[in-house]
């Protein structure tokens, strides 16, 4: 009798824990694009929360497809008094995987403004097979107006996503405070593959520290500087133009693509800087040969055509990406930085991308 | 015709980075209980993979049951020239989560011994789907003679691990280079949950860095303190016991536990060090008053109990755990840190733990 008293008040505990789903409360719902949705390389899309709209490009492979159409990168802001704040999802196409947290790629995440700063508030997922529960992200908060910003899941398809406030709570769109459109285009590391929850990608931490507002492309497996994707930034509206196109491509197609992918954003984009970072060194280079060769001459063949380049085109630089070279603990799989790789990562490229921007009129 | 090529040529690619799968490699298997599993707090059990006999202890509610008999904290040891290192597992119990990488809870973690340093090698996970497969960890490694060190799942059951390298390549038992048996039990945090891999445990990392033992029993939702846990610790072959029992009891359970818990474990290990760490800063904290006040009762009730227990009972120790305090960006769902969070516990522990290990002849 006493172990199962022991057992039933255990599980009301881990009710109270993690569920956190207050009683009596009655939900109003608004639809977070009818708040300020930020973030998104392409403003207008017939679905708010692509990042592309893939009936007008074209080109795309399957997962390319499913990828652009996938909310990494934005985020609402919105302001509200309630106590509670919860989300409810309608999702399209669903990803998994082992190498991404599920809150990362069909999950939440939450700051709340501390002062100047942004301080991380909640984050959730609900599972697959719960996929339209009300997900309550936090409770018992006191009810002050807070200014809040909700990242969206990175890597799944978002038809529908309404926050949830108390009834009787104010909640009204919020200005951004983020400065300036700036591009970035990458592989999964921009994407934010194997990040715990959408605002640990570098792009958003980098987000968070400068004020400045960067518009992700990052799609997992790709930034080969394909023409069609080259299409989607000759369109976007932007000040700058931030590439990790040499993590994916093997030599010889950097090697092909480089320079007529320049010369296609410079034709769109006459005076904006192009700034291009070198790959980082991945682990699993640490012992498996054939990857370590195919690494190495990524990076050298980036290194060398990179040299020329920024002499070849005007306002057009190369970064380094070094920062967990020497660590070797950082890594998920051998490819994909874990969250404090990423911010090693993003610490690495601010004062350089920060300098080059400053010279552009952009802080 | 050309957008169908590069899509191809991107399947192929995409193919050759994430599977892995070796063309012509026959495979020899060997069961990794056939050579030198580590971190076992019971050393037999009819399950080898399993922590604890649940047949023999009793008194588990259903989730502990399952989580003492997933792997959490073993590892296995040898040593092979085989370029190719792969892993076929029978599991028993799934887990699945949104706050833990699958690669964590089902997955499997290798590093190889690099000079005197434990250095990352690969890690995987299949998809559930999947769970049978052959899983390549890494391939076209030298041949030459390697010592390596594979953690196993921390939260799945598993009943057979077998370890496949190639047909012509030796695979044979290795001597465990780890020093005495030091019994680790804990909540969420010690099992490790919301890492990214099984070896980022802080345990884990704690072991690769001091070359000492650590015996996991770590229970998410639990280490309450409970006399059945106690039994458990009373029947282990241990030096010392350290402790991570106030993250999950209330208060008032801390209060009426802590020390009959003492006394039990006292009796069947007079000597050992038994070291108890306070719990640590939950980010959930930040805006949520009602977790703060049950997070900040929790702690006061340890710190003034444990003043006394220090007093009343010999060799009992009380360590802090506070070195992501004031970060607040290494939660990964406000109650776990992430892996980084857990390398800085880790880092917060290891000088005041080594000091009182050392005093008692453990280093």
């Amino acid at each position: 009798m006493k172990r199962l008293l022991i057992a039933f008040a255990a599980a009301i505990f881990a009710v109270s824990l993690y569920a956190q789903t207050p009683k009596n409360v009655i939900y109003k719902f608004t639809e977070a694009s009818d708040l300020n949705l930020i973030g998104k390389i392409h403003e207008n899309t017939p679905n708010p929360y692509h990042r592309v709209d893939t009936v007008k490009y074209k080109g795309f492979t399957l997962s390319e497809n499913r990828q652009v159409r996938s909310s990494a990168g934005l985020a609402v802001l919105f302001k509200t008094n309630s106590t509670v704040i919860s989300v409810k999802t309608q999702y399209g196409w669903e990803y998994n995987a082992v190498n991404t947290m599920p809150i990362a790629y069909r999950g939440y995440d939450l700051y709340i403004k501390d002062g100047d700063k942004w301080l991380w508030a909640a984050s959730g997922a609900t599972k697959p097979e719960k996929g339209k529960d009300n997900l309550v992200l936090i409770k018992d908060m006191d009810n002050s107006m807070k200014e809040c910003m909700l990242y969206l899941p990175i890597y799944t398809e978002v038809n529908s996503v309404k926050i949830g406030v108390q009834q009787d709570a104010t909640i009204e769109t919020m200005k951004s405070p983020f400065r300036h459109r700036i591009g970035i285009f990458g592989s999964s590391f921009t994407h934010g593959i194997s990040t715990s929850r959408p605002g640990m990608s570098y792009p958003m931490q980098l987000m968070r520290w400068t004020g400045l507002q960067f518009l992700s492309l990052g799609c997992s497996g790709n930034c080969r500087m394909q023409p069609y994707f080259g299409k989607v930034l000759c369109d976007a509206n932007i000040d700058a133009l931030v590439l990790d196109s040499f993590s994916n491509p093997e030599a010889k197609v950097i090697e092909k693509r480089l320079f007529p992918f320049i010369e296609q954003i410079r034709k769109a984009h006459p005076d904006i800087p192009i700034i291009f970072q070198q790959t980082i060194y991945r682990e699993r280079r640490n012992f498996n040969k054939s990857s370590d060769e195919i690494e190495r001459a990524k990076q050298e063949t980036a290194a060398r055509l990179m040299k020329q380049a920024c002499k070849k085109y005007k306002n057009v630089y190369f970064i380094q990406t070094n920062a967990t070279d020497q660590l070797h603990e950082t890594s998920v799989d051998g490819t994909h930085p874990s969250d404090y790789g990423y911010t090693l990562w993003a610490k690495s490229i601010q004062k350089p991308l920060l300098k080059i921007l400053k010279k552009h009129g952009i802080k």
